[in-house]
């Protein structure tokens, strides 16, 4: 691969579509029209072997994710995602044909969540494939949902199903942007976080962050089918895979109705003022969940 | 070294030297009030073995050079960096003691150029350290400079001495942000690129962005000391070593003295209609250079 012919494919092909390119990847630095609100920036690097198998991914679904990713990070603030720069560490060996798929699968996904890619880096080296994405998102005058918000009291919500993402969601998810504004315009969501880390894991700092604790009504947790493929309990896949993508969230008890009606999402458990995050079961019996979420997939 | 911990450390560490934080980097993303004017935007990544030898190099250096180099680009564009994530690949053996140096080398250069770190990540894989740096700037009011603004006619100038970056210069120079930015208020400056692949690419860059060519006076190009002590002609390493990290810029012949008077650059050549760029001998002579600048410096 020659790392400019690269930039200069990556330059003609992604990225174009918003009037708010001033001075686009091919100078120093893209220019941007300022948009409205607050900026929300945001980093993470997805690698092969750690977020990723680059021999037998398809390379489309590969830079979905390392760019869905990010965009779920922003979904998870209630906000809109505007522009992102894409840096790319690729094996001197790579087929340059195998980049540029992955390349049009991650500018897909910039479309259809209106985003534009403005700048990026090759660079090709020794080791892996790794890509990483920083990605920018405003405002537009809803405020940013924090992790930091909960109440003792709340109910605590899912977007969707969670569980064995392994067998194919940790590359293929829908990041839960649209959802994330939705929740954040027509509701009042008191903490928002994504489900990146495995649900006991990310309740854990949803609640660290917001000095509370939970309880989870183990049979009110929605379990995906893949979840129920795997070896090993469903519920365990449900509290402890990582990368479901979903969104985590807490909000007033009567705003919770208002969105199970909506079917905006679904209650779990609610924001206790006791520290730890609880299961109860069927029998009404509560435990203490270890979290044991782990920090990338493939890591085990 | 464990990526939640070192997360912390940054969290309490850096970049929090501003009042335009709303939302640090331990939320989902960061929330950053707007700034004044267009948004910069820019992405670049250094590698262990190709930008930078860990062995060798101290890691406070690596810090430095890992966020300047991006620095240099927003001086480029003669504009105000203000905003930065990082994303750190570190391998699995790393000293947490050593990446935390590294760290602090970046965030000293960040404090330095008023930059505030406010988010990152870190994930340890088999591979080797690298560190990609996303930069966020703005132009309050100024005028972004492009690579694509010379006119034929223009002066070529350059910031300071060229060649035998190797020796040293690559991980310890100073990005020339204060000069960008001063050069773009002061001056009526055309067109602008910073030397990081050597002076005949960028300068086969900004030309071939702006569709013109251009005419160096050998003897007027600034030779740096360490390119007199390595082996090799001086002038060739002031050509076609990259990584000095200067700034490269056209400007009016008129503005062009007032810059040379106020010492803020170099006269070396003069911007003209024939595609090439030429050199021109002691004797007269013309000849036209090769570009051979390499893209990075370990990689020849």
């Amino acid at each position: 691969v020659s790392e400019l012919d690269l930039i200069r494919w990556i330059r003609g092909r992604i990225g174009k579509r918003t009037g708010r390119i001033v001075v686009d990847s091919g100078d120093d630095a893209a220019v941007l029209k300022g948009g409205r609100g607050h900026l929300l920036f945001k980093t993470d690097s997805v690698i092969d072997g750690v977020h990723f198998d680059s021999r037998t991914a398809k390379p489309e679904d590969i830079g979905h994710k390392a760019l869905a990713r990010c965009l779920s990070d922003i979904g998870a603030m209630g906000c809109y995602p505007t522009f992102a720069v894409v840096a790319m560490m690729i094996p001197r060996n790579a087929r340059e044909a195998w980049i540029k798929r992955l390349l049009t699968g991650l500018d897909r996904t910039a479309r259809r969540f209106q985003t534009a890619v403005v700048g990026g880096d090759v660079a090709s080296h020794a080791g892996k494939l790794a890509i990483n994405v920083a990605l920018l998102g405003e405002t537009r005058g809803l405020e940013p949902v924090r992790r930091s918000g909960a109440r003792v009291g709340d109910a605590i919500a899912v977007t969707g199903p969670l569980g064995g993402s392994i067998l194919g969601k940790h590359l293929k998810f829908t990041p839960r942007v649209r959802e994330g504004i939705e929740l954040n315009r027509r509701f009042e969501i008191h903490s928002m976080i994504d489900l990146s880390d495995g649900l006991a894991t990310d309740l854990g700092h949803l609640c660290s962050e917001s000095r509370v604790g939970a309880v989870v009504d183990e049979s009110r947790i929605p379990i995906a089918p893949a979840a129920r493929r795997l070896p090993g309990l469903p519920l365990d896949h449900a509290l402890f895979d990582g990368e479901d993508y979903e969104l985590l969230f807490t909000l007033p008890q009567t705003e919770a109705v208002r969105v199970e009606k909506a079917g905006r999402g679904r209650v779990i458990g609610q924001v206790s003022a006791i520290d730890g995050i609880y299961l109860r079961a069927r029998n009404g019996n509560l435990r203490e969940v270890q979290r044991r979420g782990w920090e990338h997939r493939f890591r085990r």
